[in-house]
């Protein structure tokens, strides 16, 4: 099988090394163009970037000239990690000009013929590309890091018991904030109980994420959201502790056993990046944590423990998931594999 | 004034040493007992000691020798530190042998006829000593490290608003699991999302605590909690996320207001533990932070930042209390503070 | 192939753990035996440990048996993670009962008829098998985990130029101490300037590695060694600031060189757990670093940077090798392979 | 005693709000003026600065408003926090117009009519100052936070035994970088081992504040200085690993009892931030720690432990000392009050 050729917008920064590491020897996609801004144009990105990720420069990348963020890249397939604020036009042009478009920036999440892909949970909301107004070029999106995790925790209990409300507390990883991100001044052996933006991602995403596709539109859940969020010197994986209130009356057993069985279509076409279990739920009350669960099948699972009734919810548990791997890069390429297996890419 | 004396009940633990730190130079107390495990008895403090708290050791302890955990001691008023597996029979009979024992430890909160004391809180809840089973000797309990701070924050919304309900979750720093507690490598750069009966004292201490002294009983306050509890790479300083459905609708500004006009018992009689503010409100959203603000009023004050409205209840903080100062060694002071104030160390 | 049964002993110890995490999938070998301590044996490995290594329990470890440490063991190679006080009896005991014992514990490291194996360095060192006292049973050491990541540094430099003299200052991991090892309190935002018995491990056991076989004995390498030990906050990965005093005069770019140029046995023999290059040198400065390259080469290659004149001896340098990879599990079941590239698993 | 009016230069950046931290309710000095950056003129200070030390930002600071680091500033003296890239030329100018220039810049150390001063240590360098360029004004340097621990603890050893020849290996703590300094995502469980441009200055500072003042000169001391400098995940406090050779053979007793013995100038004048001691020396092999004795004597006293026979070198150790306070704007506080002492500022 030919590969399909892929580039990365904003490659320098944080979301777009990763995109780099994980791309290194994907079975699908070959990596053929890297940009970034204009200062960094025109330079090899093996001498030019910081890069701050563990390990080598893969090194199909390092000898790559880095090329600016226009249209005019030799590939079909672009991964956007751009700062959100210039995100928003440059994807806008790409996908004008045919491009595909997979984007883990927040500017076009909310567009009403865009999809907010997590796989597992809305693969028929790619339907909207039907609709989508830039022609042969698309735009999809890929929802907060915070988001992912808690969405996928919720999409089962929805599915089979219903969800009235949802509160929940984050403890949210340094690599979230990006390179340079947080000082370590500020993070080392502290909390920043505070992320701009951040409370008004999670309550509002999940809703569109987890809404219905009626006619030509998302028509989003009815559930309430309240969502706290702290930064704690953790490097990656997000923490959150979850508490919901279900629309009947179901035993622990059931909840976990949701969990356990719970598959979506990329486990059904097992696609490359897929985890083969998409949860996994915990027996020891205090596990997971991200140190030791961040990396279980290779980043893209969702871990959960320590389910237990909660005196005004109904239950509470903790979810965590990895930020940069399944809450961004990985979980972008997994939506872009969906797109692949649905003739979209063709 | 002649100083009374004091002795310290495990005096090699990390509270029984935090309590000799606090001690030293008290206007009230002077240090005359150290008294730990049958291990530790015959040698001399500063040579036996696994001193793990920064500073020197204070001179007074260093060459005095430890004796056991028994009526005997040369002192009038004991602060015990016990680990909760000897405590409640070694407290008992230092109070049936005429002692007045302030306690850190668990095992005697719920006792009917022990006060569970935060002494701006409910200080007249020290009535109880009246109809206290041991005589002249009298055993007073200091809350939980992860309560303090939450019922500091309740205080004034309970007299002024009436509240409901309260939802928090806590990220606890590694001094409150003792020494050595958690080992290195289960909590650097990650999270432990659980602590043992911690959940279960947050939702029951603050009860009793802001509850009524009626005839001769404490009438537990009637208020829906729950909890959920983290550990967090953090040395001292509980961050809790707090929510709280209030009784009557009330302003944002009424709200910081009655945090910063809260002055309590303490205050009034300008004992020497009493932070001059027993809570500080913080206009910074990403505030207090545990590095940071820890340390303010000398550790005794409880910081809130991040009042915002919450979709589900009514409002949305931050609190954070030094857990041990204002949370263990530090506030069990001020209730010996207390006592001597009430006239009752006479 | 069939694959060659191997047992782990202290296996739910900190190295015993790894030992199983890194055997899971091996191309020669195939976990058969689990031993630990009179208090685990009996119990199902997966219900029993305390895994606290990131990821799942490997399934073939989960449903096993745990069985003492004694010969009788199910198996023909035994990988020993022994705490040292009982690791030199239980090792021997199993030599003399026809075992081949790779160990990473230091009790026979310094027997005269005890190879003190790093494969790339002293492969030749096997010969002292043939003298070894337990017939066909036979025991191989894998030096400290401070130790190899040093000697693989200075191998090229013996060879190419001669050595006066090394001074090494180290800044190890919490890995290195085991599980529970230190407390969190005491090395979170903390230096601990000491590890008992370290320095003069780091003093020694370079002499024997880097000595020649002569006849039928190890004539240790004459060479002066200076360390201090010290403990950082850091997960995995020893750093170590070296200094060397050379033979004769080199320029900077040869030296660069003889590492990059390094080969040894294992890379001829292409081992599976030989790391493609065994030394990597880093152009920037501020490189190697623990979180960025310990993992390189799956943990087993030891990185290299910013080589500068010294004002007293020659060069110095920083050098940075996973500590429980190749400084422990990793690296004897390097010897083990090489092991069986010379027939002696046969 | 009227108090001196005192202004800080670079009064937002880490030193400049250090100073203001340390300034407050001192003895002799007032603080009346706080200037920093054009775009931080004009604004007021609680208001502006991004206040990261622990605890409230001092009460006669918080309203103060900010000027530019320019002559006029209505007192006598400044402490110059500012950034090297324009402190040379700032404090030229202050001096010039007649203020005493207090530094903790980089820039003028090296100016042969500039003390380079440690009060302990070479008190007698003042008399540079009459020969100093500029009339009325005058400037006096603190050395380089890393130095500062290394030449307190040389001082005696050179007084009493003679010093042939010294290396030294740095682990660092972040506020050394300034605030932001290194990002989280750098240092958290990592070790970043360079430093750009400490190793020069530790090389160099100590022969010119360890060297003879004769004539009108400091003659620099004849000592063979090398420096490895890493930094590590620690907030204050700079530890050292430490080698010497001394010109004469001593014993282990006497080189601690030097330690304990030594005594300055701001001792016996009993300045305020004199330590007590200039000099602890631990008998644990695991002492000084930078968490537990960073703020011995308020930061300002310098710790020893582990002092232990040299393979190379005669005797290793272990130096700890406060960095921004001992390091920086606490030290050259202490050159402020000797500056009184001796009249200078009269």
């Amino acid at each position: 099988m030919k590969k399909i050729p892929v580039g990365v917008l904003g490659a320098t920064g944080s979301v777009g090394q990763k995109f780099i590491q994980l791309l290194n020897g994907h079975p699908y996609f070959e990596l053929t163009e890297i940009a970034a801004s204009e200062k960094s144009a025109g330079r090899i990105y093996g001498e030019h970037v910081n890069w701050f990720l563990d390990g080598h420069i893969p090194s199909v990348a390092r000898k790559m000239k880095i090329k600016t963020c226009e249209p005019g890249l030799d590939c079909h397939l672009v991964f956007s990690g751009l700062d959100a604020r210039i995100a928003g036009e440059t994807e806008s042009a790409f996908a004008k000009a045919g491009y595909i478009v997979v984007s883990n920036s927040r500017n076009h999440r909310y567009d009403p013929d865009v999809p907010l892909l997590v796989p597992e949970i809305n693969p028929e909301h790619l339907e909207l590309l039907k609709i989508q107004k830039y022609g042969s070029g698309k735009i999809i999106t890929n929802p907060n890091c915070s988001t992912i995790g808690l969405v996928l925790a919720l999409k089962p209990l929805i599915d089979r018991f219903g969800l009235k409300s949802v509160n929940v507390v984050t403890m949210q990883a340094l690599s979230g904030a990006g390179f340079p991100g947080l000082s370590g001044l500020s993070v080392l052996e502290n909390v920043v109980p505070h992320i701009g933006g951040e409370e008004e991602k999670m309550e509002k995403e999940p809703l569109k994420i987890l809404g219905n596709f009626v006619g030509n539109r998302i028509d989003p859940l009815d559930l309430l959201i309240s969502a706290q969020c702290n930064r704690v010197p953790v490097i990656d994986g997000h923490t959150e502790s979850v508490q919901v209130a279900l629309k009947e009356k179901v035993s622990h057993e059931k909840i976990i056993e949701s969990w356990r069985a719970f598959r979506g279509k990329p486990q059904t076409l097992k696609l490359p990046f897929a985890p083969e279990q998409p949860i996994y739920y915990f027996d020891r009350p205090d596990y997971p944590q991200p140190r030791l669960h961040r990396l279980i099948d290779k980043g893209m699972a969702v871990s959960i423990g320590n389910l237990r009734p909660c005196p005004i919810f109904d239950y509470k548990f903790t979810v965590l998931a990895h930020n940069t791997i399944r809450g961004a890069a990985g979980g972008a390429i997994l939506c872009a594999e969906l797109l692949k297996a649905g003739g979209w890419l063709d």
